[in-house]
């Protein structure tokens, strides 16, 4: 028996973006359900290299399949400079969950914006207005590019304004998409004006506020994934319809973590979680939704059900690099 | 930058096993001294499978170099049947701790029979009698062997005797070791008999009497790893000198969890963490000391010390396969 090996382009070549949406809300529905186990996060600190390593073992049954897996990823904020590494880099085993077996080892840095594009789409597909044409990106980082590639898949976006105070960043995303959408530069509040918007970035103090947004925009709060990380009004959050990924790891390093521990925002205004809405047990938007956020954190369901579709496309099509790593 | 694969052939061929039960040594120590972290394993149980996986990360600083890592293990006891495949699997992803670089992947299960013997090998050296040269192991299977491998590194061993109700297991063995050792096979008394016994069986009623056991022999009880396992009878481990990987997982699951839990053995009757005997906090053996014994349930420290041994050999020798997989 051999474990595949898949490389960073390896996992990008196979990741149908239509299979991995529904393979995302597939994994929010097993969450909401019970069907999934997606232990806690844990965390090996180490202030002496500015940095720590998290741990996210995972299991989903989606009925049809299921997948077990884990994902080993670190936060080395130093790494750019001092290492000419990315500050966030991971791996990911994907087993069996049936015998055990390492079906595949594969690049869970490149796994991971796949998943977070896909679990963006999954809400928009929900949140957004049906004829939503027009979608907005507060950064023009790695992250934009899957947020747009995954959105496009559930909504004929055609118009597309990317916001970010780096000129160079904002061109090279204008020139990687102009031959296959409407796109161009623009403020904050242009992209905000878009029937969709997804914010990319690291900001600690809000640049979005309720004047940057259009009257139905739905926005993916995508950016915060740690204490202190905030991108959105507190007051946009707060007359939004909300909804969250996780209540444990929102409330703890998601969009809404500042507000929740200021007291400034509560249970009460968290309207719903995207498993209870993929599921049906809560609305996506009605006629009477304005503004939408979902606050993103990502959960390490998503990514087995992301490494579930990664290993079965390249499986499929004799791709990546087969391995006896166990002599079994 | 590259990651290192690694099988089973190369983790067995790149252990050296003086080298392996110094690091082991180590890890010990920098668990007693604060210098490691060990989240407690995370388990996911998958009972309609019957199995589980768990997930094992830890650092380790021994002061001359530091150790990052992840074990993804899984117990699926039908696999032999059923898949053709072990109960036991590994997978360890091997991490600079500085950068967090993945710079090995390796085969988990021959890691963890090398370092399970290195710790034998720890805990022999402190409280075998330092002329001992007899071996006694009772079970023939995997572990056996790598029992005896390392244990003749810390004690200059020249008979030994294996215990085993299955006579091919014992000549298997036998036949592997005879132009090493002066070896047969015994009873489970004659192998006791030994200044050192190794017991590494699955069983659930101890099969290891007072009777068996020689008036100075060391234990090295590896074989519990699960509620309910137990090898060794109640009266030989409250009279011996009782030695610990650690109280939360032997009591949990060591050799002592069962007459633990039954209130037959308390707190007062562990006399050492090994981690305290090899930081000189705790005697080893004493002239006082008869019967000897340590209770091993593995710590994700040895995994992650004996990954440092591993990489640090192969990538001096260029042994192993390079592979970009995260392609930075």
């Amino acid at each position: 028996m051999e474990t595949l090996l898949l490389n960073k382009d390896d996992v990008d070549e196979n990741t149908p973006m239509a299979e991995l949406i529904s393979a995302i809300e597939d994994a929010f529905a097993a969450y909401e359900t019970g069907d999934a186990q997606m232990p806690a996060k844990s965390y090996i600190d180490l202030p002496q290299y500015n940095g720590d390593f998290r741990s996210m073992p995972a299991y989903m049954d989606a009925g049809d399949w299921d997948a077990a897996g884990i994902k080993w990823v670190n936060v080395h904020p130093d790494n750019p400079d001092d290492h000419g590494l990315p500050t966030v880099m991971g791996t990911m085993v994907y087993s069996d969950p049936e015998n055990a077996y390492p079906l595949a080892l594969m690049d869970g840095t490149e796994l991971t914006m796949k998943r977070t594009g896909a679990a963006a789409a999954v809400a928009t597909d929900h949140l957004a207005v049906e004829d939503a044409s027009s979608f907005g990106v507060v950064g023009a980082g790695v992250q934009a590019y899957t947020q747009l590639e995954a959105i496009a898949e559930v909504r004929d976006i055609e118009e597309v304004v990317v916001s970010d105070v780096d000129d160079d960043a904002v061109a090279e995303f204008v020139d990687y998409f102009s031959d296959r959408f409407d796109v161009r530069g623009g403020s904050i509040s242009d992209a905000g004006h878009c029937d969709v918007l997804s914010t990319v970035t690291p900001v600690e103090s809000p640049i979005v506020s309720a004047e940057d947004l259009g009257d139905h925009t739905h926005v993916n709060a995508m950016g915060a994934d740690a204490e202190g990380k905030h991108e959105i009004a507190d007051d946009v959050l707060l007359a939004a319809k909300l909804v969250i990924d996780d209540h444990a790891q929102t409330t703890h390093s998601g969009e809404i973590n500042v507000p929740y521990h200021e007291g400034v925002l509560g249970d009460d205004d968290i309207d719903a979680e995207i498993g209870q809405i993929v599921t049906g047990k809560a609305d996506g938007r009605t006629d009477a939704d304005g503004v939408t956020v979902f606050d993103s954190t990502g959960l390490a369901i998503q990514d087995v059900a992301a490494a579930h579709v990664v290993y079965e496309h390249a499986d499929d099509h004799d791709n990546g690099y087969p391995f006896d790593l166990l002599g079994v």
